[in-house]
This record gives C-alpha cells, structure tokens and sequence, in this order.
C-alpha cells in the first residue's frame, strides 16, 4: 500500500521502450550503446542484456564501477575524465573494456603516464551546445590531441562523440530533425576531415529527441540516448514519445484540499520530484501532468492538471473544472514528471505495478 | 583526499550560528523549535542539544522517527498530516510529545478516531504565501475546525503556526522587516481573535531571513528557524548572513577547462546541487558562487565568479578576469550553493574540515 510519495514503474512500457530502440539501432545498422544515467539500475539493466545489448554508457565511474558489479563489460564513461579518480580508473581498464571521454591535452598527458592497461579513447566534440568539449570545425586542436593520443600505447583512439543537448528545447518534429540534421552533418565533416589518417574512427551521438524522432541514422556509427527508457512530460511535450509510452509516474499523499482555487496540496516536493520544469502547451512552467487512476497503475493524462509548484515536501496540483472537488486527504495522486532522470535519482528506488521494489546503484 | 563532489562541513561557523540563533530566541524570550530539515543529521541535532535545545520541527513524519530514535521527544511535524501513516504517528504518538499540523476537518476527524495516545495540534495559518492553510482572517473556517478539534479528548489544541516562505524573496533589510512585521501582525489579530476562549494557544513564525534579520520578536511565542544552521548564497543576498557564516560549501573536481571563454568544467551537477537557483547581483539566475581555497577550508567569497549551468553530472563555472588560466583538470573548485537545503538533500553526507564524515537520515 501507497503511503509516501513513491515512484511507480511500469515494466511492461519499459520493456517495449527498449525493444523499440533496440529495433531502431538494428534498423539504421548503428551500434547501441544506451546511457544508463536515467534508471541506474542493475535489474533495469538486465532487460537491456535480454535484447541482446552489450555496450553501455554511464556518466560517472562510479556508475561504470555499479555496472561492471553485475557483468557489464564493454563501458563508456561519458564524462570528461576526472583525473582524481585515477585508481578506480585503473581498476576498471583491468576487468573491463573501457572507454573514456577527453577534451584536454593534459587529460591525455596524465591517462598515459598513469595506465596500466590499455583503455579506448573518444574526443568530446562541441557541436554547438558549448557545455564542454573541442568544436567540431577545430582542425587544429582537434589534430594535437589526436597526435598525442595515438603516440601512447595505452590509449587506443575510438572516435568523436557529441550530444547534441540543445534538442531538449525542441517543441516539434521540424525542429527535432533540424537539430539532427546540423548535428550530425557537423560530426561527418569532422570525420571526413580525420578518416583517411586514422580509419575506423566512429561518430557517436545520443539524446532521446533525435533516436526517438528521427529515422535515418545512415551516417552515424552509435547512438547513446538514453531517458527513453522511462520517457517524461518533457519529452511527451517535444514529441518524442507518445503519453502512453511513459513508463514512470509519482504515486503522491494528497494531504490538503482547496477546491475554492482548484488545488490540492500533495506529500511530494522539490526533494522527491527535482525542481526541473518545462513549458507546458499553455505556456506555463510545470513540474508534470497528472494522470488518472486505474488501480495499480495510470492510464491517460489529464489535460489541464499540472503539478504547478513545489517546496522542499509540498507540492500544490492544480486541478481544471470542479476536479479539486474529487479529492479527499488520504487520497494517492498520481503525476508523470517533467524530468524523470532527475526524478528517478531522487527517489532511489522504483515500485513496479505488482508492488516488486526495484533498486538503483 | 577530495577526488568525487564533495558538501564540506565547516563544524565551527555551524556551531556559531547555533550559539547565535540560542540567543536571538533568549533574548527576546521566545520559544525556539528549530526545524531539523536542513541538516538531517543526529549528530549535528546533538550540537543544539549541547545548546540547551530540547523542541525541534521536522518536515515529515519519517524524519521525525529518525531523531525520535535518537532521543528527541518534543518534535512538531511542520507538514499537514498524512493521514495514510496512522500507524507511524501511533508509533511516534505514544514514545514523544508529538505535535502535528492540520489545516481540513477531514484530518481532524480521522485523527480523533484513530489515535490512541494525545497529540497537540497546530493550525496551519496562509498569511499570504498560499502554499496552503486556512486565512489568518477567515474566523468562521478557523473557529469551526478549533471546536472539532477541541471536542476531541486525543487533540490538545496549541495555536497557529505559519511559514513566511514569501520572505526568501526578499532582496533587503527592510523587505524582509516588512514581510515579517505583515506577517506578525495578521498572526497576532487571529491571536487576539480566540485567545479568550483558549487561553493559552501560541503563534508559531519561521523562516531563516526574519529570525536572523529582524531583532524584535516580543508579539511571538515561539521560533522555526531552519537554513540558519547552514546558510548558503540565497541567504547571503537576502541578508540574512555575511558570507563567513556560511558554513557549507561544496568542493568539486575540474575536468575541463574553456580559459577563451572564460569557464572551467567541474564534475558536479544537477544531481549534487540541485537544481536551485538565485539571482545574483547582476540579475542573472546562478547555482552557486566561487570561493577561495585556504587547504582544508574555504574563506572569501569571489564576485563575480559563478556557477552558471548545471547538467545532470556537469556544472559552468564562469570566472572574472582571467582567473580561468589558473585552473587544469584534477584542481578542486569550492562553491558556496545557492541552496544549501537540497544539496545537503541530495549530497546525503557531510564532510569535515578535519576529514571526519558526518551522516544524515
């Protein structure tokens, strides 16, 4: 029984996520090697394994080590490498076959003095988003690090990888493909610009707009996207899932009822579902959409009702219609999140529909 | 050694501003309950022990079973009840002195028919926040639901409680003055409304900015301060604090650096600070401002060095002048956070000066 602010999977979705994009990777012949940031988990990770998936991405070492735990053995570290960590990255490159992210020639300077074994080597490209990583159309920068990397013995040079972040602010179709489209005819350049000298080289890209969206892969070697797996009101609102396709919702206490200004007041706050919102159809900034209820789990969204703020344990729902008027204390709220990644960290733990608990690193 | 984010604990700012706040509520003779939320922590609960402390608030009914199971017995969930966790409040109602919040005659009922052992009870009163409670002047509401819960032989009732959450906006001295002294007085009026039938009932105020900027708190009985004991950047622009009494920050890994525009790339993100952000002087919406290494330590704040943008694992730090060039991959970066309340949330763990760990719930 639901008596906290819980956060419900639904595996049966989650599975026929992943089979789809497992279907889409084997469609365009490109390697899938999903981000596992999102569910952090090594039972959600063995519904992957059942697909036949066997490279993975993760965003710490930490969340590499979590993996290799469970058997995982091909692993991307898809963060600029924190050289603080230098151990547990020596660990790693002995047990499995790791590959790590670098931008800066004192990275490079530094994995090749410190490893023992040999580990594979990707270029962070800034395509555009300038979060991190050495742009694109950067012969120059781009040609010493490569240099350097190819003259040690201890880094094998795998390719360039971007993520083209800036797709999450997408709102349609048009605009998705258009961020595709300049992503990737910007990773091709780069490519084309190093392939001759160093054949084998991949372009590796990754978000869940584009591998949702977008249906031709034919010019990329690997796809990484990896919130797809549970999906959100955010990418509901970009148009990357349909909202039956998401796969996680809050399961809320309603605690305070309001119906004179069409709010409920729930057990469920800024440190259970993150502060991340997006720009619902209204145009108002929402921390989800509420859903309705049918028994176990949800069913359809409920056009209207937003989950519009959040303190630290409060969140106040508002509610279209005399809706507000349905709703009692001791009654269970249920909400698809703007963000699930954030969300998912949070809670720490997922409550599948037939009560199983499902537990993160 | 630091080599992963860390939330450094400055034990010695922390106990000052404990000592400090102990005495604004001596002072003025008013009863002080400080809200635990914060911190989390047993051991720092023990240092307001040390203070003479013996009331705390708490924002959930689990987080009062955690210092319960420390010794703590007069604690105030400071959150409407969650009436699906009667068995958890018998549990509590029958080993402290437990106090809870209502705000709906459906709570008071179910209440009354299922506790075994008496609790006192507040009143949650809306002076303007709208989060949610009953109008400080809406009599009939407020004197019905006194008499529900003065009918019943399980509820003791105590007074009215509020939370001026609107204060945290405030960007002055006398903002924060003129939200308080607003505040004070519709609390005093709903006061003077009942205190002639129920003598003896209280009012309860807290927020961080008025009990440490306000020095007058003679027409209140009692104290909830909570982000005092830490403080943080929010705190600092309001002016609740200088920047010597904040007494965490974080400390985190540069894994990049972009000196031609001025950033360095720091692994810490969204999933350690949290997405909390302030507007600083400049009017620009930050996570966090830079401070000075002193070795185990912080010092001085940096103008105009901030943390500008937060991915899940990555943040910006912008830098001034050129201090950009004084950073590579592997230095550690201290940031004073925009709110410390979600990052301690999310960090889970505190890190002393003298390298000792301190846990939270």
């Amino acid at each position: 029984m639901i008596t906290v602010p819980t956060l419900l999977l639904d595996e049966e979705k989650c599975k026929r996520n992943i089979k789809r994009m497992v279907s889409v990777a084997r469609d365009n012949d490109v390697a899938f090697r999903p981000h596992f940031k999102t569910h952090v988990s090594r039972e959600i990770a063995g519904w992957f394994r059942e697909e036949g998936v066997n490279k993975i991405t993760v965003s710490s070492l930490r969340m590499a080590d979590y993996f290799a735990g469970s058997g995982w053995k091909d692993i991307l570290v898809a963060f600029p490498v924190n050289i603080l960590e230098m151990d547990l990255i020596r660990r790693l490159s002995d047990k499995t076959d790791l590959s790590l992210l670098v931008e800066s020639s004192e990275t490079v300077q530094f994995l090749s003095e410190n490893l023992k074994s040999r580990v594979r080597i990707y270029i962070k490209t800034d395509i555009g988003y300038k979060r991190t990583g050495i742009r694109y159309d950067d012969n120059l920068t781009n040609e010493k690090l490569i240099e350097q990397i190819t003259s040690s013995d201890k880094l094998a040079f795998t390719g360039f990888l971007t993520h083209a972040g800036h797709s999450y602010g997408s709102k349609s179709f048009e605009e998705v493909t258009g961020v595709h489209n300049e992503s990737i005819s910007r990773m091709v350049q780069l490519k084309e610009h190093f392939i001759g000298r160093y054949p084998g080289i991949i372009i590796s890209v990754g978000d869940t707009p584009s591998c949702s969206i977008v249906s031709d892969f034919s010019a990329v070697d690997e796809i990484r996207p990896g919130n797809f797996v549970f999906y959100d009101y955010m990418q509901i609102l970009i148009g990357s899932c349909l909202p039956n396709q998401v796969a996680v919702a809050m399961a809320c206490p309603v605690v305070a009822t309001h119906p004179e200004r069409n709010e409920v007041v729930i057990y469920g706050g800024s440190i259970h579902f993150a502060k991340d919102s997006v720009l619902n159809n209204e145009g108002e900034e929402v921390h989800g959409i509420v859903v309705t209820d049918n028994g176990n789990g949800w069913e359809h969204i409920i056009n209207g009702a937003y989950l519009t703020k959040l303190s630290q344990e409060h969140g106040i729902v508002r509610l279209p219609g005399k809706m507000a008027h349905c709703f009692k204390p001791g009654d269970i709220i249920k909400i698809i999140p703007a963000h699930s990644c954030t969300t998912a960290n949070l809670m720490r733990e997922y409550f599948t529909l037939d009560g199983r608990i499902i537990t993160r690193m």
